[in-house]
């Protein structure tokens, strides 16, 4: 069959593979100084915001995502207190790190003010706790941010990034990891969003390599579904500045008083499972 | 953008979102007494087949659905020696199953033996095993077989079947799930595939009270990723006619003497996680 144009379709790089997603209309469109933002309400999707014509977000499953990047970092820190998180400008991210109580500074550092902007207009539950006291919003480069952070100030670096090609190549280098490393606390911990385990095994044995370069003790990979990301599955990759990755408080994951749709204490442990063919590339 | 003709898409049913795989050229297609058959050369996903215009198979990312059909069922089993496979007509889950040396004998039971004859020309290396003398290759009906059979006569029924609709939604059905139990012996396990989390949360859930009000002891669904199906996600319910299904000879899984690319003692523990918004579902 072919898709007629009520279809929006994103051809996966590189990977002869692509989806598509039913639209109704498309309900913003504009050039920020960064990139191309536009919103269209879908037929079975909600709302759905793409940057330069690749998918960020869908109301259906950004759940998934959004609690993988935080919730399994927050419960393996013994104590997590002042988190950064680099990119993230749907502020979902940000609205579940300020679920955990112990947090008591939640900054956020996004290129392009234009997509926290566009994201408040069209996904305003992402942006809830936009306005939380602990919540700090800041519109700059997240790569000068860490090289210039005072060492030893976050708990916690949440790299929520796109993916490594243009701006956001940095985000997955050794350098900046060096400079995450330092603007850790000891017990610290980075984790970055790190691509498909199916289509880039080697971007993530390579993140593994850099990480390991820069300091950091112990990586591990988180796996999960992303149904709207290229092959449907995606993975987040956690280090730790000087303690492991693989033990959490699984306790009080099993007994948070706060609400998730994905993440639970078993997923957590599941997340941290290695296939084969990926544990074969990663000793 | 618009997909040309040079790309394959299913669009998933009811879920306005469609998938897409390019290809370089057909190089297959009847129709069988049953359904449409076609083969592709893709770019990326190599050989490729579909059933009346849905992915069925494609040599890049079959072994993840096939190593979840079968590994978890035979390490859960305490000593399985008679596997009946339903449905399966690529073989690759037979060819997973005989990896294991405690099988005896494996039937198989498909309806459309051109989809097997197929699958013998295009798709050889998961047809490896159709050979071995611990196969049997019937090709008949599944939901007959099953009515006919002498009762406790396997250990394990794997339902490797299609969307339940058209034939193979009696294979979803209490009457189907009872006649199962009648057929396994003590111990005996039943695993078929049901659909992905994201798009069928209430297939599952019905799937899981039809094994109950069948007499199953205990159920549990395994989920894995499964790039080409629909939403990327994909699961297995797994049911104990008498005994427990969320225990497993770990020991054995994790010194197993076979190779897989997808399965191992880890991925098992983890496929029996259950995402939280099905586990409300199912609780």
């Amino acid at each position: 069959m072919t898709l007629d144009k009520n279809w929006y379709t994103e051809e996966w790089a590189g990977q002869g593979s692509a989806i598509s997603l039913k639209i109704k209309n498309k309900v913003h469109d504009e050039k920020s100084p960064y990139q191309r933002i536009e919103i269209y309400e879908t037929e079975t999707f909600g709302t759905l915001m793409t940057l330069d014509g690749l998918v960020m977000v869908t109301d259906r499953d950004n759940f998934i995502y959004h609690e993988m990047m935080s919730h399994p970092t927050l419960f393996t820190h013994p104590d997590p207190k002042r988190v950064l998180i680099i990119g993230g400008g749907d502020c979902g991210t940000l609205h579940e790190v300020l679920k955990h109580k112990t947090v008591e500074i939640a900054e956020q550092v996004e290129l392009d003010e234009r997509v926290t902007r566009v994201a408040e207009k069209f996904f305003p539950e992402l942006c809830e706790s936009n306005h939380d006291p602990r919540a700090r919003l800041h519109f700059a480069d997240g790569i000068k941010w860490v090289a210039d952070a005072q060492p030893g100030i976050y708990d916690i670096i949440i790299v929520d990034s796109t993916d490594p090609v243009g701006p956001a190549a940095g985000l997955f280098s050794e350098a900046f990891y060096k400079n995450c490393h330092r603007a850790l606390r000891p017990r610290g911990l980075i984790v970055g969003q790190s691509e498909s385990p199916l289509f880039h095994a080697e971007l993530i044995a390579s993140v593994h390599r850099s990480l390991k370069s820069a300091g950091f003790l112990e990586i591990a990979t988180l796996n999960f579904p992303q149904c709207a990301y290229p092959s449907g599955w995606w993975s987040a990759t956690l280090a730790g500045k000087d303690g492991p990755v693989s033990l959490f408080r699984s306790r009080e994951a099993a007994t948070k008083t706060f609400t998730t749709h994905y993440y639970n204490r078993d997923i957590h442990a599941a997340a941290l499972a290695c296939p084969e063919f990926l544990r074969r590339l990663l000793t």
